[in-house]
Order: structure tokens, then C-alpha cells, then sequence
């Protein structure tokens, strides 16, 4: 830490950004080649504590990979109702290994769900899980999710989606980062106490469920009803469900909601061909696409009435915390592959991803979709959106501004056809205080860990369960990381880099520990 | 006909309306019931003549039904280059039964063809067949198709698409009416004359493609190239490749050509989670919204400028003929199952799908279609969309202007993404000549075996090669069809009924005949 010291007195800024960047990269490099060296931090006592864990980690990082390729073979999407067995397979998997090392499990029925389609469908159920318990410690619960979003190689992918492959140093798999490689860290650090016969720190227990992708059904209710038992004992909840957002390692306090929304216009009785009804009929489809291009213009505004009208403004202190963010445009854009962004600098960019809505239209279910031509009229079309929410946007507030706009637009078509806007999810934003216990013992386990402070930051997308969480339970909620910012979660070649799923295992087993000191 | 001559004298038109109706629901019992009778024309000498042929053609009907349900087993789906081998696999059966009739076979080689993708791919070949030739009779080409639009079960068939199924009179199966029934129609009436030993008073040629449902890739080059060897001798060319457009039978004058158009939008190097970088994205999904609901409005005008400048006027000639379809609207209504049409008229709707231009967005691909949600920013969209061009709209100069358009529409989204707009097919609309013999001859046959009238109608939907064969060889041009306008050509559960199967051969036995008798 004596470089830094001597570039903050030097006082210029440019030359203390690249040092620091210097600074970074070589920690990376180091970390990379021999990350054994990991624990040489500055924190009193902990060095000699966590040697021999990183040690064992370190030791043990090849079996670690073995058990996430098994796990990613496992095609649990759960955006599919039809493949919710591979869900259970995962979570039965999850079981059994959490009871190998001696912890307890509670397969808790979460109930059914309705279908956008009426149709009825019992939910996999959620993990509940806990190691032995010593009334003197403090119980840290960590939650993490199984399921993945849907992959097939025609998206796009290079290598097999489901099954983990390593290249350069870089695990790729859907799920590896999203969530299943964070799920299993956490297990590796419980397993890697238990191994060197250190006790661990805190009473551990664990929430593993296989419908987050979904907008975890049942979970929220499952949480009121367990408040009096199983949440009753917990003082902290850990979600390691997110990605840090740069190259230097993170902690999250706050996330976006989100609301899902299906706009079905539903006309002809059956698919007709365009060239013996095209110019009779108004087209489902041209009515969906009016529909869906009146919900934002070209700069991303969402023009829905009164959407945004209820987002936080930004406080001075806010916008400080963007300051500090080693986030670099120029890099950005070439890891996105864009020319611009929407917004000119590197804040508002993070701004837009972090603390503003936004709206993004997925895609039309029922329309043509395949390569090559098809001159088809489709009888019945299914637009799919979602809106990012913010505080201090109210989900079921937006998806009543949605419909009344969306039938207000739909009412200037004059057709002849049906609407039906319906809109699942609905979490809300999250956000959390810098200042808890957590957030002090996550700086720490980072710094013992990487060697740097972490950036404080927010993440875009949706883990509803940590409004959810802190919102019924009452307990400090963080967001402990320890995925890429370039892990490309939900999209074509998801990876996590072996270097983080190992070094991320390390910091989860220091976190454990600077967690109990602050008790 | 006397009955007719009878209310004709009366002058009433509503109760002629009436008694037209009630007469055509007559025959059609009759011929449902028993369709030997169907002979009883006023046409001098033709009963006689026909009588036999019509005999055999009832006798034999459960074999060419079996026939048609061994081609419908072929999955011929052409707008998939991968399936092409299906469509070489139903060329060689035809090829073989052409051969086993005496026919003469050639596989006529059409080229390459280049995929949207870039990609290069050797076409099907082309059927080009005869029969044993005398100098002394005029000759007749007959064009069919044996490819077939896509058919999946999950696009909402009752039955199994390649599986023909017989309910209730009608033969469900992709390709049923469009276009291996008429195929196979043509060469049972071929196979009629030769069964009886009697002289087909015709020569007949075949022109048979695998390729009509993208485009008659390389037809219109060979066409070109055989004018004077293959078509030299032809004196009129006939095709079957559409439907009635009421309950009555109908020869065709007309049809609409057609652009199919794909909008590709291109944006980030992947696929993105809309959390993480919604907001500060421009997404191609929204540029290609925008793109696509620029190009017509809720009325179903088409607002590319200068698109519809030379549709050709309407004459008080052309309008009249309008009056004589028994078209009626509230029916219409119910079997496409819409509560109004784009016009308010018989007329006005029956203009707008035969010789006004529409266009229809078919759907998107590479954007999210599946069921369920998935929170993704599509790296890259294709928007397809079609136009149909009517007399005297130019393909090419249609392409130009919706091309300028996008292009000018996108350059106001001031997006950082590429847009490639692309358009195959560009076939011209057709208009023939209603004093030519073949259409004289056409109306005989139809009274012949119908005892009806048959409607003068014009078809909404392309069949390129009907203007490609009337200017490229001079030849007079005729369309002829046998599947009933319910038939559901391109949609889920394609039909033709046993009924329109079978007098539809007996019609085209018939036609031979009249024709011969006009020369």
C-alpha cells in the first residue's frame, strides 16, 4: 500500500488514475501467476488466519472445476416450465452435496404458479439449509440460485453451452458465473474449513433455489412464512448473484427491479397467407409493432405517461460515488461493441445502467422467426418487454401506467383485433446502507483477498430477493460478488474466469471471518 | 339451365342472388353425393366423351388419394435450404411416375443461388417432361410445384402436417392444395386418358419446380434459355397453383407480385442482459421497431413514399366485373374469424387482396421468440416483411424506394447500429387477356363438370412464373384452379376437399378436351 500512499501525495489526479490502473494490473498479473500470495493484506491477525485456507483452495482448484462442469451440464432453465425437472435434478444435486458435508436440508414446497397461458404448474421447491449451529456465533444466510437462462449453440455460442469448457483461463458454460460457479464457492469455502479443521467463524445457512431467472416464485412468500423460523436466528443475508463492474473487485449496494410485460394481439382465426388477405386485414402484427414503438424513442426515454416520474433524484453524495468508479468508455464500448453508448460520459453511463429505468423489447412469440422466407399473416402475436424499475418507482404502479397506455394507443388503431397486457415479476429496486457490518467486513475480506479497495457499486439488473429480503426479514443485505465484468451472464459464451472462481472462493472464506470479528 | 334462364327473365336480382346460390349448394350436394353425375353439360358431344373418363376418375379416387398422401409424407419445405434433399426426394417421385406413365424426363440444371447469409447453394433441378408427341395436336404445358411452406404441430395443427388426413370430406396435410394435389390432379387426368386407351387430344408438356414458395429460383433463367427448344412448340401454358375464391369454381386473370424484404439491424458483439446494460444501450430491437412500424399505417396504407404512385386506375370494365363474384362478406368475416375487414364492401375488400398493393410484416428473427421470458438485448434483428405489387407497380423501383426509405427513417434514429436492408424475389404481377382460348376453353370445362359458370377472378398471391411465362415465351397463359377458397394454403391445417380433389381431375381431364376442340 506504500505506492498508493505516495501517489495520493502527489496530488495528480491523471498520474494517481494510471497508477492505480498500474497498481490493479500488476495485483491481477500476481494474483494470476501465483495467487497463493492472496493473503499478504494489511488487516492485523488475518494473514497467518486465512494462509492455510487459500492454501487449501489453491490446492483444491481443479476439483472445484470438475464440480462446476458437473453442475453446468445440468440444462436447468427455468424460462421453460417444461424443463423444470432439470431444475429439480440441479437442486436435488445441490442437496445432496450440502449433506455430504454435514449440513441439514429442507426441500420447502413453494407451491404452484399460473402460467401466461391459465395453465397451472407445481414450483420446484427452494433449499433451506443449515450447518451445525453454535449459539455464540453470529449466522450469516447466503443465497444463490441453480436455475440458468435458456442457451443453444444456434445463438451463437462457441463452445457447447452446457458443457464447461476452459479456454485461456476462462470457464465458459451457461451458469457458470450466473449463478451456479458463485453457488458453489460458497459451498467450497464452508467445505474448505471443514477440511483443514478450522472452525468456521459464523453459523452458516443456506437458501438455494431454481427459479430466480423467473422472477423466483413462491420465494417472497416462503420468506414471510419462515420469518419467525428460519430468518428468526439470521443476522446477515449475502447474495453473490452479480458481477463486479469493472476489473476491480466489488461490492453492490443497490440493483434494479423489473416487470415483465407480454402484449398479445390476437386476430384471425388461423395464420393466413399474406398474398390472399394482405391489404383486408389489420394484422395482429402491425398492431404490435405500433404498440411496441410507442414505448420509447430513439435516446432510450421511456415514453410511457408518468413511468419516471416517480425516480429519486440525485443527491450530491450520490453523485459522488460515481467518482470513484475505475470505469474506462473507451473500453466499454469495445467490450460491448458499440460505436456510442446513449450517453456521452463515463457517469451517465453508469447512471443509465444503474439508478435510471430502462425499457427493453425482447422479442415477438407467434411471428415468424425462423431463417429463410415465409409470407405468413400471423393470427395471433406476443410482444415481450420488460421495464428496469428504480427506487422510488412502485412496480404495480408502472404496470397500471403500461396497460392504460398501451390500451389508450391500441384504442387509436381502431382494430378489429384483441389486446391482453399481462406482466409477471414485478420486484422492486434495491438499495442498501453503506454503513452496515457487512459492507465494513466485505471491504476487508477484499482487501485481504486482491490487495485493493472495492468499488462500490450498483448493479442494473434484477435480484429481487434483496429488496425482497431486507424488506420482510428486517436483516442487513449485501451483494458480495465475484464474477467478471466482461462474464456476458444471460448472453452467448457466459464465463467466469477460473481466476476469479478461485480467488472468489478465498474471499468468501476471508469475508466469513471479518464478518465474525465485527460481532 | 333452364332453371337459371328462368329467374334470369324475372329480373329480380336479390332473388337471383338467391337462386344462384341455392342452384350452385344444389350441385355441390349433388356432387358430393354423387359426382359421376357431374357429366350432364350442355356442351354438345362433351358428355359422351367425358362420360368414361369422369367413370374411371370416381373409380379410382381412393388411389389418388393414396398418391397424394405418399407426396404430403415428404417434408418439401423449401424456404429451408437445409431441407432441399426433401424437395430433390419429391422430384425424383415425381420424376419416377411421370416415367412410369411413358412420360419423357429431364433434370434441368437452374444454378446456385445465394443465401441472405453469403452463402452459396446449388439449387434443385427442374422437371421438365413430355408426352409422346403429334404433329397434328396443339400442345399444352402444365406448371406445378411439389415444394411446401414450413408446417410444425406447434404452429397450432390439429393433425400431423405430413400425415394426410381424411375428415369429413376434406384431406388435411401440408401441400394438400398447395400445390402437390393439382400436381398430382394433372397427371391422374393424363393417367385417365391412357387407362381408357383413349387419345389425350392434346400433347402435354410438364414443367415441375421444387422452388415456388421462395422464389422459382433459376426458373425464369431457364425459361429464357429454353424459349426455343423446350417452349417452341408449346401453344398454352396452364397453371394450378391457387384457389377458388368463393364456393364457385373460377379461372384466374390475375395476380400480385411480390418483394420480400429483410431489415437487418446489427448492434453489440453479443447478445446483453437487459439489466445490466439497459438504459445505456440503443438497442437494434427499438431501431428495428421503429424501422418496421414506419411502413404502414393502422388503415393498411403503405407509407413509403411513392410505393403505390402507379398502381394502375381502376376502369369502369374492370369495376364490373367485380359485381358477378358471389363473394359474401359476413361469411368471409366468419371464416377468417376477423369482426371487419380493412373495407367496409365486398367490393372494396376483394380489390384490396387482388389488385391493390398491401404489406404484411411476417416477424423477426434472431430476437427472443420462444414462450417464457428471457431479459435479453438481441445483438442482431431481422425484420421480413412483403410487399405485393400490382399492374403497373415495378418491382425494382418498389425495392429502391423502400430501401431509400428505411435508410432515410434510420438516419433519424442517429443509432450507432448497421442496418442492411436485402429483398428477394421482386416478382411482377400478371394480367391476362380474358378473350384468349384458354380461358373459352376453361369455362366449358368448368361447365362440364360444375354445370356452373366459373367466377373471372383474380388471385391476391403471387405465382411469379404466371408473368414470368407470359413475357418471357409470348405463349397465352391461363390459370386454372381446384382448391376451394377455404383451403388454408400457407396456414395451420391445409386442406383440399376430397370433392375439389377429385372433380378438379375430372376438370382437367375435361379442359384437354375443350381446348382441343378451339384449335
Amino acid at each position: 500500500m506504500a505506492v498508493l500512499s505516495l501517489c495520493l501525495a502527489h496530488g495528480n489526479t491523471f498520474f494517481f488514475s494510471i497508477m492505480t490502473k498500474l497498481i490493479v494490473v500488476a495485483f491481477l498479473l500476481l494474483h494470476t501467476s501465483d495467487s497463493s500470495s492472496s493473503s499478504s493484506s494489511s488487516a492485523p491477525g488475518a494473514a497467518g488466519m486465512l494462509e492455510p485456507l487459500f492454501q487449501y483452495i489453491d490446492d483444491h482448484q481443479n476439483q472445484f472445476v470438475q464440480r462446476l462442469k458437473e453442475w453446468v451440464a445440468v440444462q436447468s432453465d427455468s424460462g421453460d416450465h417444461t424443463k423444470w425437472g432439470e431444475v429439480e435434478r440441479i437442486l436435488n444435486m445441490t442437496a445432496v452435496r450440502i449433506q455430504e458435508m454435514g449440513g441439514t436440508v429442507e426441500f420447502a414446497d413453494v407451491g404452484t404458479h399460473q402460467l401466461p397461458s391459465g395453465e397451472t404448474v407445481l414450483l420446484p421447491p427452494v433449499i433451506l439449509a443449515e450447518f451445525e449451529k453454535d449459539p455464540k456465533k453470529a449466522t450469516l444466510c447466503i443465497y444463490g440460485h441453480v436455475d440458468v437462462q435458456p442457451a443453444k449453440m444456434e445463438d451463437g455460442w462457441t463452445t457447447d453451452p452446457f458443457n464447461l469448457t476452459e479456454i485461456k483461463g476462462n470457464l465458459y458454460g451457461r451458469g457458470a458465473t450466473d449463478n451456479k460457479g458463485p453457488v458453489l464457492a460458497w459451498l467450497h469455502a464452508v467445505e474448505t474449513y471443514q477440511a483443514i479443521e478450522k472452525e468456521i467463524p459464523m453459523n452458516i445457512k443456506l437458501i438455494i433455489e431454481g427459479l430466480e431467472e423467473v422472477g423466483s416464485y413462491g420465494l417472497l412468500e416462503l420468506t414471510r412464512k419462515r420469518n419467525d423460523s428460519f430468518f428468526a436466528d439470521v443476522d446477515f443475508i449475502v447474495i453473490s448473484d452479480n458481477v463486479w463492474a469493472t476489473r476491480t473487485p466489488a461490492l453492490t449496494y443497490g440493483t434494479r427491479g423489473s416487470s415483465y410485460f407480454f402484449v398479445e394481439v390476437d386476430g384471425p382465426k388461423l395464420d393466413f397467407h399474406s398474398g390472399v388477405y394482405g391489404g383486408s386485414i389489420q394484422e395482429p402484427m402491425s398492431d404490435l409493432i405500433a404498440l411496441l414503438g410507442s414505448l420509447l424513442d430513439h435516446t432510450g426515454k421511456i415514453l410511457v405517461p408518468g413511468v419516471t416520474d416517480d425516480v429519486a433524484p440525485l443527491t450530491e453524495d450520490e453523485r459522488k460515488l460515481y467518482d470513484n468508479i475505475s470505469f474506462d468508455l473507451e473500453e466499454m464500448k469495445s467490450v460491448a461493441g458499440v460505436k456510442h453508448f446513449l450517453q456521452d460520459t463515463k457517469e451517465g453511463v453508469l447512471m443509465a445502467r444503474w439508478r435510471n429505468p430502462s425499457l427493453s423489447i425482447h422479442g415477438i412469440q407467434g411471428a415468424f422467426s425462423e431463417p429463410g422466407t415465409k409470407t405468413v399473416i400471423p393470427k395471433q402475436v406476443t410482444g415481450k418487454f420488460s421495464i428496469r424499475h428504480v427506487p422510488n418507482m412502485d412496480p404495480p404502479d408502472v404496470e397500471r401506467k403500461v396497460k392504460a397506455h398501451l390500451q389508450q394507443v391500441f384504442s387509436t388503431l381502431k382494430s378489429p383485433n384483441r389486446l391482453r397486457v399481462t406482466a409477471t415479476v414485478g420486484a422492486k429496486p434495491w438499495v442498501a446502507n453503506l454503513k452496515d457490518p457487512q459492507y465494513v467486513a466485505g471491504q476487508r475480506a477484499v482487501r485481504e483477498v486482491f490487495g485493493v479497495d472495492p468499488e462500490l457499486i450498483r448493479e442494473g439488473s434484477t435480484i429481487p430477493i434483496a429488496q425482497n429480503f431486507q424488506e420482510e426479514t428486517g436483516k442487513s443485505v449485501m451483494m458480495l460478488p465475484i464474477g467478471g465484468h466482461d462474464d456476458g451472464e444471460h448472453s452467448q459464451n457466459e464465463k467466469i474466469s477460473r481466476y476469479n472462481y478461485i480467488e472468489g472462493t478465498k474471499l468468501f472464506a476471508a469475508y466469513f471471518y471479518e464478518l465474525s470479528l465485527l460481532q
